[in-house]
């Protein structure tokens, strides 16, 4: 998908709400364990209930995975059932180099056809590059993350001694931003921002003023919807607001659908607001 | 597997050579195409040439994800064809947190039936925690890879100022090894690390004694299998030294099998030598 679609996405239907597909089948409705598939039943009538109200959804490979064979077939079902119009980001958090990472890329933006797909940076542009070469694709890079042991690495005090005018330290995850916007098609990076807290949101604005960011940790991870949309906000927009089991599974039993609708209306309301409030 | 089974087969092998399968479908010999599962019948084969030089194999998961429910199947065959005292390593690069991570967990130590799983660290401890949880599995973390851009953020100057006393900067991989010694079970972490240079190797086995070290990067990408034995070497062998395509594609005919098996039987020749004279 390009920019622009996204963008006119979001402000045609005044949200920048991303459903997270967490299809944890422990967590399921009960009645729904004797479909012959669950968790595509589970994701069609959340994606039914839900899609008036958001711009993306986004399914965890983990809980599809956990089913094998199966589980992978759910994926694809799923995301046949998706319509094109709609932002998909396959969260997958995959991180390797070379001949790997394009075996990826095809399973994830060729078959599957996700638009975008998280990666983990750690080993560098390697790592990213080969997602990067796909046109109207994107790679969302981790950045900030909104765990606790975010702490451990990713906001660690880095010196960059490769760039001689680099003498202040930064923290490991503003290198990381700001090294790759030094990458051929960089434009095609968004970023996972968690949303713990605004001065980082602001600061990670001003290094990336032009990029999407993808914001898990509101709601049931905490963070402020309101705060995270007035720092992080551009002129597109630039966000994409991830909640998960926050909505997806606001109920439990028969109604668990019409719970998820109500609760991405409820986001959407608030976030209609916002829109008209700081994206200028 | 436990750490002495482990020592135990290499002992007995006099080998501590890991074969990757990463069977990518465009490199199959041709006249496997038409087999019902080529990618299932070419591992089967290839572990049948070489498991008597072997004692590890590591599917790269990208080549199976990259062949949709279908490659999780020649996965999930490939892994029952195994025999089970061989040390079997998901080469997945996850790095998640939480629940998602319980998920990838059971995905590869309980359904699939893994020994180990590589992961990155980025997102720090919670994205590792899971995994070490499991008795007798093992966390194969990210430290320093062999590739060009592991020089973007693994190699960078790091000031750990949650430590007071760590007034000298490290290499971000030197912290996330180090780091990784202070989690609970950390006796269940291995580290990937690349055979490019003989000094980062010495200093990352002094760094860590015991542990195990998963090493690419000999053959196809260079490094010297003496040097990595010399230098990395410790009384339990305590290396793990992986070829991928250097074996599995030796051959690409009908006899690719027997080829793999004679690459395979060479570095096994190697390493009886390495282990007589460096595993003390």
């Amino acid at each position: 998908m390009k920019k622009e679609e996204l963008v006119q996405q979001i402000k045609a239907k005044e949200s920048y709400l991303c459903v997270g597909l967490d299809s944890d089948i422990d967590k399921l409705p009960h009645h729904l364990l004797k479909e012959s598939d669950p968790i595509f039943e589970f994701n069609k009538q959340i994606i039914d209930a839900t899609i008036d109200y958001a711009v993306a959804y986004k399914p965890n490979l983990a809980f599809y995975e956990s089913q094998g064979a199966k589980g992978w077939e759910s994926l694809a079902k799923t995301m046949e059932y998706i319509p094109p119009e709609i932002f998909t980001i396959a969260d997958a958090k995959r991180g390797d180099i070379g001949n790997t990472s394009r075996h990826y890329a095809r399973a994830f933006f060729e078959q599957l056809n996700f638009d975008a797909i998280t990666l983990s940076p750690y080993m560098g542009q390697d790592a990213i590059a080969p997602y990067l070469s796909y046109e109207d694709k994107w790679a969302i890079v981790l950045g900030l993350t909104s765990n606790e042991s975010s702490i451990d690495f990713e906001q660690l005090l880095v010196y960059d001694d490769s760039n001689f005018f680099n003498i202040v330290p930064q923290r490991l995850y503003e290198v990381v931003i700001q090294k790759s916007l030094e990458w051929e098609n960089n434009e095609r990076i968004m970023y996972v921002v968690g949303a713990t807290k605004a001065s980082e949101l602001r600061s990670i604005r001003q290094l990336v003023p032009q990029h999407f960011l993808l914001v898990p940790g509101v709601g049931t991870q905490g963070g402020s919807l309101e705060e995270v949309s007035s720092n992080g906000m551009n002129s597109d927009c630039g966000l994409l607001v991830n909640s998960s089991r926050g909505i997806i599974f606001a109920g439990n039993d028969e109604n668990f659908a019409s719970a998820a609708g109500s609760k991405a209306s409820t986001m959407q309301d608030e976030m209609k607001v916002y829109l008209d409030k700081y994206c200028k």
